[in-house]
């Protein structure tokens, strides 16, 4: 299966979290690739995979990071691909990571989810493939419609 | 010009903020639409506007809001296209504007940019659609490569 | 027992925090009814439910969520009826959640409560509610009383 | 003309930001009566107020504070009348003045606004009156769908 | 022994954090009282402790509170004791007690210590009776001095 | 006139606010002296002034700094004097200066008020000083009755 | 004269801060260079500049930026020089900027200073190099005796 | 072996983060000394320490302390000596503690780090300490290595 997504962390510490995406990309059966990358502490191969991504067929990259978290913002400096970035949550509640990731400056922007919104980034990252795929654009709206069921589901055990 | 490009805003006191977004569209010479809409005070005309979106052939749609900012969200909510949210500076310093937009919970992500980030929310309108558009793709190289140039040029001022 | 009092969480994960509202409405034997609407997973069933809220004969609209926390916002747009907004507690200890709920641009108000204040959230329904109704209003005073009456035991407790 | 509105604020350096409140009460026609009462400075003054209320006919009062904003809280001790707490802007953006007026503790409830949300503080005044006069209630649908159409006029004006 | 010092709180739930002022005021054998009271469960007992304190022979009065805390305050403005606040930690992390407590308007102050600084809250109050009280003074100066002694202490078992 | 209260603060800049401290205590008529002392910049001058403050009269020390406010904590681990700090607005809005003055360690007190707070500052130590000066308390008691009298009047003048 | 402190910055409009850093290196005749380079919009520029700093016999740099402000921590990645952060004040108030820059992970620091801190980034510089350079060491102690004079003129300037 | 790196912490409670300072500097085979030493309850102890460090052969001091954080920032004003401020965990999450150490005023710098950020301050120490010591340089160079190697062995344990 061709590897159109890249979900690329700091740390294997941000692993647990990052699941959540990858769990969503397996059930709408598209193509990923999961790597450790720090923007600090490994910079080369970070720039080498950023600046390779496009070529090798990568369509979005999802980056999560905490804490002083530049690792999205420095992987949309080396490509045109759009970048998800994922706060995670850390000592600061979050907010130091969030706001390390969303701030960007004027010229490179990263698109940022909640604070460990993995889930959301897989979500986003089908929302702009199934600009260009029928098929994930049939299972989005079906997830969609899923998702909606499973709340009555809940309104009706509620009201039991 | 085929619209592709959704521009909302809550408010019409938005618009000087948000014009920074419309002049990089049309820089790219991209189609797109501006409409004041507000998830609070017109909400039926927005959700038909969102849930048409994808059907008049917009691709992706930028919403912008202050304060308790759901603009986005709402029209995340009625349209399985990408949907970015613009946080606009408040009396809060934008961080009612950022949270309200970027916290959204599991299910419906919203592309979140910085605080008064219009030309970021362009631009990354700009890389989803360079997905499936050469010319967009090679504009964007172009616009990127000469970021960089202005950067170099004002180096060579600073030096002299 | 007629129902005067909508309960809506975005998340039948609200409910444990949601209970007490629910409490003190049993306790005033007051009717209410408790729904699990998001304003992103279900928007077609939240906006029948707080168009047709009034006509059902409900009085107040209690409206729990949490994050990125429309759904009191988005209620709001839907009905002149008063809401009553209330931020649960979250990953950024809830500060997203009341300031995504208390920051309402003008127009459409909702009346906030502290993060996780569900009993509040009833009391001020009953408050309300008081208004025109002189058995509530009068068990409402009793209750205040009782609630003095709680604190002085508290003290000769303590002074013994 | 009876009044059924007590607007209150600690100091009258809040009367610029209040005045937003008064002018929809005006625009309603309904009565109010305005008074500068600080829970610190003249606490006997303001008890009384608050004690009287319900008595002299006030339906609602609109309490509004900045800083370590206690007038809205301490006026809710005093009486069953439901209170809008209205947190005025101050040297930390308000963000003093707004958790100061929402976190208060559970048994006695304080509807909150946004920060400076003097215009809204009055629209749920006038919610709550309209549940049981059918007057208020026509004018606020009127208010609203006005509200909905000079949204409309801002989009036209904005196309051409 | 005669009470010099009043200790009050909000609720039953703040005595495990403020029997640390309770220890230090027994350790200087200094007389005290120790009171649940709400400014707004329990206004008027309230009011009467707050009024009759300086009567009563009272020198100065520690207030805890949460939240909304606006015990501290309240207290300040029905005497002119010196009032020390203690503000107790909450589910925004105290942040929301230590402002409501802190940022009294001009008139009324509090003396206000650190979040769940209750021994502090103590020790200041011994700092003032220490003015005008010799023993009070000499038996300080010890204090301070076996605090010192401890430090020392610990680091000699940190070398070994 | 003899010298009961010290005013020191962190850099000239901070004279304009702790002005208004310098005028209630001449309206008290009581002695004063003012220093621009730093903690960091003048340490050891500090330091001097801070052990030698109780034998030269003084009964309290009101200290102002700004940013990483040090200068109220660290004169208050020099004597055992009460402290009274005050934040002074800064970059952060003064959150930082707050932080650095309120949140003290277990120990070693300070008696803060509130951000660019200079009159209550002096209010404070009025306060204290009162305990064991009668005159100081008479006055005391009549600045609080005209304050009192102020607010009557701006009710008057309002409802003209 | 030999270029032992390297100064980067995000962008020229950083430059009015920074330049406060620049006179104090002049004032102190140490000798620099001043470069606009960004880790989003000069990537590479930046990276090579990072790694041939050490080599080209830069003893410390001082990276300024704002917002996402990367540019210090990416530095760090590419050099084992110490770096020196500076948080540009933005929208909002340098918060983001700081978290941004200090919140590095295990493995790679960086020296923060206060937001807007361009003066002590340059002095911290000088405090490093003054341990292997004993003029610069002399000049440092000169220029701290020049500050504590400096605060003393304040001070009989204050007192006349 | 010779004492270069003085570790100083304002109470043993912060040892169990510390420790981390000292193992990365163990490893290192640096020599260093660790003392508890408070700016408030030991200021003399501490002053004495601070002045005399530069001509007991100290190249650097680690500073660590929670919330009213100043031992960072009072050691650097009675030294020229590079000081490393380490802001502590705490119950407002560490922000108080970074704020007091970061925000130092002009003339007197801090080199802060993470919250809890003792490794990083240890890596900082050992930077500025290779500038002048050709051994420690090598051993960083090697550790910066091992670093990246660690990362690089996660990936293919990960990929596996």
């Amino acid at each position: 299966m061709k590897k159109l997504v890249g979900i690329i962390m700091g740390s294997d510490s941000d692993l647990p979290i990052m699941n959540k995406a990858i769990e969503v990309l397996q059930e709408f059966q598209i193509g990923f690739e999961v790597k450790i990358l720090s923007a600090h502490r490994t910079p080369d191969e970070h720039t080498d995979y950023a600046k390779t991504a496009e070529q090798r067929g990568l369509k979005v990259i999802i980056a999560a990071a905490g804490g002083a978290a530049h690792l999205p913002g420095v992987t949309a400096a080396h490509t045109i691909l759009p970048i998800i970035g994922v706060p995670i949550n850390s000592k600061l509640n979050g907010i130091d990571s969030l706001l390390s990731i969303v701030q960007m400056p004027s010229g490179i922007p990263v698109a940022t989810v909640a604070v460990d919104g993995a889930k959301n980034s897989a979500l986003l990252a089908i929302e702009i493939l199934a600009l260009s795929d029928k098929k994930i654009r049939e299972k989005l709206i079906i997830y969609r419609e899923n998702q909606r069921k499973e709340s009555y589901a809940k309104n009706e055990k509620l009201n039991k």
